[in-house]
């Protein structure tokens, strides 16, 4: 934890700020933390700043807070993931935030089986925890936006554009296709939306309809990955790729 | 598995290879094969090829191999990475081999903590199979060579030549630094020595260790990330600037 993020209802009074719980725990314990001791925090959405232990009690701390003036900015990538199965996907929730990403999308495929969606990984209750875990791993407070499609043609067609706006598309394919740094460094785009297939990959008609949406493919080297070795890498490098083209 | 490794003595006879337990298990489960039908196989640091389906029991599967003339070129990636705690490491070994490793040589650090040593997950045992699953996944045949190096100082200082000859030298840092893509675009080496600090980072000592050496320290954003999402991504970008370097 590089960062305790606050609900925004507990950052109300930058004076009279209350840990308890888990994060009091790790201040208390792993932190070490006494009055007078600052200690990197965050609001949800919000600023990060500065808050300085005013006291501490066996399971409480108490902070006063400074915020920054403006939030870290929102993050330059949206991911459309055909689900993957839960073990899978509960371990992606807190390495995707960690590794920024605005939107997550998560849709099916014809190699996506049908019980995956009815997992609780699914439910906000699973995966809000990990997430925030993810940002204060990574220092960050945006809370990635996440949201289910069960019907893709529906979604490619008639919900993205709403969702990624004129942001670069890319598909991530193996296969042929343009390298991603290319892919980047061509466009005046400063925001992706990036598709990343099902473990066995997307079939002809799926890959027909992003490209007929205007998605161009990108492919990495020729390796089959796990979905979330797979997702981890693919984020990493448009990352860097976005990062080396400003 | 995408594709079914055999181990040396296992393939001595191309036209009459048994598969038995796992192996025989997810071909006859999962790939449903039946006479006639081909797989990909491969023999541990040796070619791929393709066995073909010559009989099936209940357990077994026979089959007859093709292979081709060479082996998979070796990974153009080495990895020094500073010890993670074992949950980390344990996850990591089957993504580190699917991604394409040739060497992974753990080290200490100040930031290391000693028990980390003493754990089963660097036991031949636990981790070879775990290197083979990542190795079937990828569709690769060659397995990583795992060393252990209790002795920074001395490994940087009077191991790591003979392991890494000359290969482009890289310490992944915090802070500043080059890209990645810009390290390896300006240099004639084809190959990598990736050096990955502990989660707390590499301290001042065992930077100018490295930089003595003729490391270069590369930074990929301002992010804390865990120590296996930060390897898997670490990795990624320097594969993909070596194959955009060729």
């Amino acid at each position: 934890m590089n960062l305790i993020l606050l609900e925004p209802h507990e950052a109300a009074d930058p004076s009279a700020i209350e840990l308890t719980g888990a994060r009091a725990r790790h201040a208390l314990d792993v932190l070490k933390v006494s009055p007078g001791q600052p200690l990197h925090i965050g609001v949800v959405d919000g600023p990060r700043g500065v808050g300085v232990v005013t006291a501490t009690t066996g399971d409480e701390v108490s902070l006063r807070a400074e915020w920054e003036t403006v939030a870290p900015p929102l993050p330059s990538v949206d991911l459309i993931l055909a689900l993957p199965r839960p073990k899978v996907m509960k371990r992606l929730w807190a390495q995707l935030a960690a590794l920024g990403v605005g939107r997550i999308m998560l849709v099916n495929a014809a190699r996506v089986e049908r019980p995956y969606f009815d997992t609780h990984v699914l439910e906000p209750a699973c995966y809000r925890p990990l997430l925030l875990e993810g940002l204060q791993q990574a220092r960050d407070t945006r809370l990635p936006v996440i949201s289910i499609h069960r019907r893709l043609k529906v979604f490619v067609e008639d919900e993205l554009h709403a969702l990624a706006g004129d942001a670069l598309q890319l598909l991530a394919d193996t296969g042929p296709g343009e390298r991603i740094a290319r892919a980047i460094e061509n466009t005046a785009s400063r925001r992706c939306v990036l598709a990343v297939g099902p473990e066995g990959g997307w079939n002809d008609f799926e890959r027909g309809l992003f490209l007929g949406r205007g998605f161009r493919t990108v492919t990495m080297r020729d390796r089959m990955l796990r979905s979330d070795t797979a997702c981890v890498a693919l984020l990493a490098c448009v990352h860097e790729a976005l990062a080396a083209a400003v």
